[in-house]
C-alpha cells in the first residue's frame, strides 16, 4: 500500500476554501466527516469524499484541512491503515489516547483569531453541528455552512450518485402494507401532536415504502426523502426508476386513492426547498418530527420552536420488531444461509490441508455458495475471512496484500452474511482445520460460554441490551482475558446488517428496552494480537420466555438462534462446560441437524449434509 | 398517623410571599425542596423544612406552594406515607406515574402569566436550578432566588442549627495528614489548571481535615465549608467548638506553620460573601472547581466564565479509595458489629418463640449490643427491622403503629449498620426463626446466588459497577423474579454509609469506575407484596484478583467481604447451588468463625460463640 499523494488537491482545496463563488467570506479551515446526507453507516463511492482527498478509505475518520495543517481523526482500528494511505501532508490524530487533542481544541490552537470553519451542511449532523458550534464560538471562532461541497468542486472524476432499479417487496414479506405503515406512523404521530414527520435515513425510508434499491453496496437502499404529513406524502427521489411500472403498481401511483395516501414524487434534491415551505407555512404549536442525527441543513428548515427532536424515530423503533411474515422471511434465509456455509466448512475441510486455499478465495467461495440459494441478492458487509494473525484485526478483510493462505496448523475467523429478499443474515464461526492447541480450545470455549450465557439469558420484559452485555464476558474475565467491542447490534429484515435502536453493549446507555420481535447479534469474541481471532456469531430473536414466576405480572424475554450453523467441536474443551452450557450446545447442534439437515436434503447436497451430521455429534461430559 | 393540620402555615407562606421585607418582588410560588445547604442525604432538624410545611416527613419530596394550591411531589416508596401524613391542603404529586406532571408543567399550568417562582438558592442545586429556570423561562415566567428562607420566617420553633463538638482522628484511623491531603487536592487542581476548589458535601469537608461531628443523625458529620486556594485554606465553621484544645493542635490552628497550610477559621455564615470576593478577584484563566451538585447560591458567586464544574469532585473520587489504614479500620469495625450481630441473633434465636420480641425492640437490641463494642459512636442509618409483610417495604423503619411481633412463622429482615471511630457498617441478614417454607428457601437461594455472582466476580480494572448489577439478579430473572431497587452503593470509612461515585445498579451510566480499595454494599433481595422480604448484604472491599491471564495487562479485580456475619443456612436450598456457590458459602463460614470467632472467645461471649459455631457447618450438596 503506497500512500495517495494530495498535495495538488490540498492546494486545490485551500483555494475553493477562498473563493467567493463557494463561500461568502474565506474558511480558514473545511472539515470534511466520513458520512453522506442521510448519515447512513455504509456509503456510496461519490460520497467517499474524505477518503478522495486523504486516501484514508477506513469506514470511521474526519479530515480538517486549514490553510497550513491537514489532520486527520480515527480511531484504534484504522491507526495503521492510516498511516499507511496517507502522504506526509497529514497528521494522524489517533482518538482514544490522551494526548490527541479533541477537533474543536485542535482547531482552536491552530487558527488564527475570528476564523470560519467551514463545514457542508449536509453532511454533519445536527447533534454534532450544536456542539462544534459552541466549541468553536466561546473561542472566538465561527463554523459556518458551505453550501456547494467544496469537495465536490475539486473532484473532477467524482462517480456519479448512484440510482439503481428499485425492488418492491409485497405482504408475503413484509407483512405490513405501506399504507398501514403510514397510518400507523400517523398515530404515533398524533400521539406526540406532531404534524410532520421528516424521514432522512435511506433504511427508514425503504422500511417504510416496503422498497428496496441497491445504491450503496450491502445496503439494500436507495437515496431518497420522505416527509409525512397528517394528510399528504412526500417522496424524494431521482431517476426513471419511478417510471417502472411494478414500483407505480406498489406505490398505487396510478391510483384513484384517498387524498391522504396519495404519494406525491418530487426530486430527490427538492427536499430542503420543499422542506423549508413546510417550516415557514407552521402555525404556533405544529410541530415537525426529526431524528437528531438528521442533517443540519434540514434540521434548521424548521425553525427552533418547531422542530421535534428523538434520538430513534418511531420508524426506528417500529422497523426493529419485527413482524410474523418478516420473522418467517429471516427464519428462511438463515436455513439458506446455513446450507451455503455446510458447503463451504466441508469444502474448505477438504481443500485447505492442499495449501491452496487463502483468505480470499474462501471468501469468494462463500459468496458463490450463497448466490446459489434462492433470493439472494447480495453480501451483508464485506466478508471478514481471517487466518492466523489477520483473525486478531477486528475489523479486517483481506486483501491482496495481506492475503493469507488457509493452513491445518491455524485458527480461521469467518465472519460474513448475505442479503436475501426474505433477509438478512450474518454470522461468524471460528475453525482449526488441523488439531487446535490446549490453549485454543480454552480460549474458544470461554468465548462460547459467553455465547452461550447471552442466548440462553432469561430477563424481564423492558431490559436494556446493555445490561446483558457482562453476561457475554464473564467467562472471559473469570481468566483475566476480554475482547474490546460490544457484544450484539440489531439486524435489519432484508435491510441493513446494523440498525438501531437495540444492542447488547458495554458503550450505550440510550439504548432502547428490548422487544420480543427484535433481532440483535450476539458475537463475543476473543483477540490475540498477532496470533488468532476467536468470534462465535449468532443472529438471534428475541422470544417470550416461559417462567416458574412472573413478577410483577411483567413477563419475560430470552433468545432464539435464527442462524443455525454448526459451532465446530473439535474447538471446545468440554471440560470447562457446566451442565447445562453442554446441553445448550447438543440441543443447538440437534436443531441444525433437523432443520438445515432437511434442507440440505431437499436441496440434493448429500456430501455437506454428511458434512452437518459430522459436526453436530453430540457433545459427552465427563462427570 | 393523623394528618399535620396546615391551613394556617400555608396562609403565613402565602403572606410573607408578598411580603417585600423578604421578597423584592411578590413571588406567585415558593418550592420547597428537601435538603440542606450542602445537598445532604440525612439533614438535620432545622433543615426539614419540608415536613413542617407539609407534615410530610419522607427522606425525598419537594413542596410547591402557590397562591392557590398547595402540591408535594414524592417517589414510590412514599405515596402511603405521604397521603397520610398530609391534610386536604395538599395535592400529592406521585412521581414515577404517567400522569404526574413535572414539577415545571405543573407550575406552568397553574400560574398566572409572567410569575415569579421562588426558592431559597442555597438549597437548590446549581443544575436543578439551571433546568426549572429554563423550563419557566420559555413559558414567559421566572424563577428567582429568595435570599431569606421563608418557611424560616414563619418557623417560629424552629430548632437551632447544630453546633457539637468535633472527633478528630489521628493517623491510626486516617492513614493521612490533612496537610497530606490538602497536597494532592492541589496538585489535582494544578492537573485541571484550577486555583480553588470550594468543598461543599459535608462528608468531603470532614475527610479532608479528618475530623468528624454529630451534627446530623447517623452521619458523623458537621456543619462547616471550605474553599481550598493554592496558597490557602480557608474553614467556615460555626461555634466554640474550634477553641477545644484537640481540635486546635489537630488542625495546628497555634502552630508556626508555611502560610500554604496556614488554616483560616471564618464563620459558616460567611461562606458566600467570601466566595463573591474570591469570585470578583480572579484573573482570566483563574478557575474555580465546584461539584455541579453545589448550590446555585455558591454556585452563581463565581463568574461563570470561571467556574470548573464536574459530577464528582476530587475529594470525592480519592475518599471513595480506601488506605490500608481506613481498610484496617473497616476490618475492625465490621469485626466488631459481627460479634454484636452473633450475640442479638442468639438472643432472638431464644426470645422469638417466646412472642414477646417485637421489630423494635429487636432492632433495640441490635443497638444495646453494638454499642458494647469498642469505638461505638452511634448507628449509621436507621435500622430497617421488619417481620412477615412489613419486609417487603424496602425502605421500612419500625414505628408504634406498624410494629409487628417476631414469631416463628414469618420470614425476619434486619438491616442495619453503626459507626464505629474506626468504619462504618452495613448489613442485611434474612432469618426465619422456625420452618422456612420450600418457597421461602427457593426465593431466598436466588438471592443468595445473585449476591455471590457478584462477590465472586472477577472483572477487568476500569470497569463500572453498573457492569455488575446483572450478575445480582441473573438467578432470580431465570425463574422471572426481581427487585426495584440497585444492587449496591458506596459506604464510608466512618463517614456517610452511602457515599458517590461508585456503585451496582442499572440506574446509573456516570458512575466511576471500580478499584482496588473501594468499598461498596453487594445487596440484592426479592420482595414479595403482603408477606415477605429478603435481602443479604454484605459491605465488601475491591482488592486485585489473581487470574490465570492478564488481557493487555489491564489486571483484574474482585470483592472482599468485609462483613462476616453467618448467612442462615437454614433458608439455603442446598440442590439450588452449584459446587462453587456451595464452596463459597462454606468458605465464608469458616472465615466467619475464625475471624469472629476469636473476637468472640477474646470478649468472653461464649453463647454466642457456640451459636456461631452451630450456624457455620459446612453445607453438604447432595452429588
Amino acid at each position: 500500500m503506497s500512500p495517495k499523494i494530495t498535495t495538488e488537491l490540498l492546494k486545490q482545496l485551500r483555494q475553493v476554501m477562498k473563493n467567493p463563488k463557494y463561500v461568502q467570506e474565506p474558511v480558514q479551515a473545511y472539515i470534511v466527516p466520513s458520512g453522506d446526507a442521510h448519515q447512513s453507516e455504509y456509503i456510496a463511492p461519490c460520497d467517499c469524499r474524505r477518503a478522495f482527498i486523504s486516501g484514508f478509505d477506513g469506514s470511521a475518520g474526519t479530515a480538517i484541512v486549514t490553510e497550513q495543517h491537514a489532520a486527520m481523526w480515527t480511531d484504534g482500528r484504522y491507526f495503521l491503515q492510516a498511516a499507511h494511505q496517507m502522504d506526509n501532508n497529514w497528521t494522524l490524530m489517533k482518538m482514544g489516547l490522551k494526548d490527541t487533542p479533541a477537533q474543536e481544541d485542535w482547531l482552536v490552537s491552530v487558527l488564527p483569531e475570528g476564523s470560519k470553519v467551514g463545514v457542508d451542511p449536509f453532511i454533519i449532523p445536527a447533534d454534532q453541528w450544536k456542539r462544534m458550534s459552541k466549541a468553536l464560538r466561546s473561542a472566538g471562532h465561527d463554523l459556518v455552512p458551505v453550501k456547494e461541497n467544496l469537495i465536490d468542486t475539486i473532484w473532477t472524476d467524482c462517480p456519479q450518485r448512484p440510482c439503481k432499479p428499485l425492488i418492491t417487496l409485497d405482504l408475503s414479506y413484509t407483512g405490513v402494507s405501506w399504507r398501514d405503515k403510514i397510518v400507523a406512523l400517523r398515530s404515533k404521530m398524533a400521539e406526540r401532536k406532531v404534524m410532520w414527520f421528516v424521514v432522512t435515513a435511506l433504511d427508514e425510508v425503504a422500511w417504510l415504502f416496503n422498497l428496496r434499491g441497491s445504491d450503496v453496496e450491502y445496503n439494500p437502499v436507495f437515496f431518497a426523502y420522505a416527509v409525512i404529513g397528517m394528510n399528504t406524502i412526500r417522496l424524494f427521489i431521482d431517476g426513471d426508476r419511478m417510471m417502472d411500472p411494478p414500483v407505480r403498481e406498489h406505490l398505487q401511483l396510478d391510483s384513484t386513492l384517498e387524498p391522504e395516501f396519495k404519494i406525491q414524487v418530487m426530486p430527490y434534491g427538492s427536499i430542503l426547498s420543499e422542506l423549508q415551505a413546510v417550516g415557514a407555512g407552521l402555525s404556533p404549536k405544529e410541530k415537525v418530527w426529526l431524528s437528531d442525527k438528521a442533517s443540519y441543513a434540514l434540521t434548521e428548515a424548521i425553525p427552533k420552536a418547531y422542530r421535534y427532536l428523538t434520538p430513534y424515530t418511531p420508524i426506528c423503533i417500529a422497523k426493529a420488531v419485527k413482524n410474523a411474515a418478516e420473522t418467517e422471511g429471516m427464519r428462511r434465509a438463515h436455513i439458506k444461509d446455513a446450507v451455503a456455509l455446510c458447503e463451504l466448512f466441508n469444502w474448505l475441510e477438504k481443500e485447505v490441508p492442499k495449501g491452496t486455499v487463502t483468505e480470499i478465495i474462501a471468501a469468494d467461495k462463500a459468496e458463490e455458495f450463497r448466490s446459489q440459494q434462492k433470493d439472494f441478492v447480495e453480501l451483508s458487509f464485506a466478508t471478514i475471512s481471517s487466518t492466523g494473525p489477520n483473525g486478531a484485526i477486528i475489523h479486517y478483510k483481506p486483501v491482496p496484500e495481506t492475503n493469507r493462505t488457509l493452513s491445518v496448523n491455524e485458527i480461521y475467523l469467518l465472519d460474513s452474511g448475505a442479503q436475501y429478499k426474505d433477509g438478512t443474515t450474518d454470522v461468524t464461526r471460528t475453525m482449526h482445520f488441523g488439531t487446535p492447541s490446549a490453549y485454543e480450545k480454552e480460549c474458544f470455549t470461554y468465548v462460547l460460554k459467553g455465547h452461550i450465557a447471552v442466548s440462553a439469558a432469561i430477563f424481564p420484559n423492558g431490559t436494556k441490551g446493555h445490561l446483558l452485555d457482562s453476561f457475554a464476558r464473564s467467562a472471559l474475565w473469570d481468566c483475566g482475558l476480554d475482547y474490546l467491542h460490544g457484544t450484539g447490534h440489531g439486524v435489519g429484515s432484508f435491510l441493513n446488517v446494523h440498525e438501531g435502536p437495540c444492542g447488547i453493549s458495554y458503550k450505550t446507555f440510550a439504548d432502547e428496552p428490548l422487544e420480543a420481535g427484535m433481532i440483535v447479534s450476539d458475537e463475543p469474541g476473543y483477540y490475540e494480537d498477532g496470533s488468532f481471532g476467536i468470534r462465535i456469531e449468532n443472529v438471534v430473536l428475541v422470544i417470550p420466555a416461559e417462567t416458574k414466576y412472573n413478577f410483577k405480572n411483567r413477563g419475560s424475554l430470552t433468545f432464539e438462534p435464527l442462524t443455525l450453523v454448526p459451532i465446530q467441536t473439535k474447538m471446545i474443551d468440554v471440560n470447562l462446560l457446566t451442565e447445562k452450557e453442554c446441553n445448550w450446545v447438543n440441543e443447538y447442534h440437534q436443531k441444525c441437524r433437523e432443520v438445515v439437515g432437511a434442507e440440505l436434503e431437499r436441496q440434493g447436497r448429500h456430501e455437506a449434509l454428511r458434512w452437518l451430521l459430522r459436526e453436530t455429534e453430540p457433545l459427552a461430559r465427563v462427570q
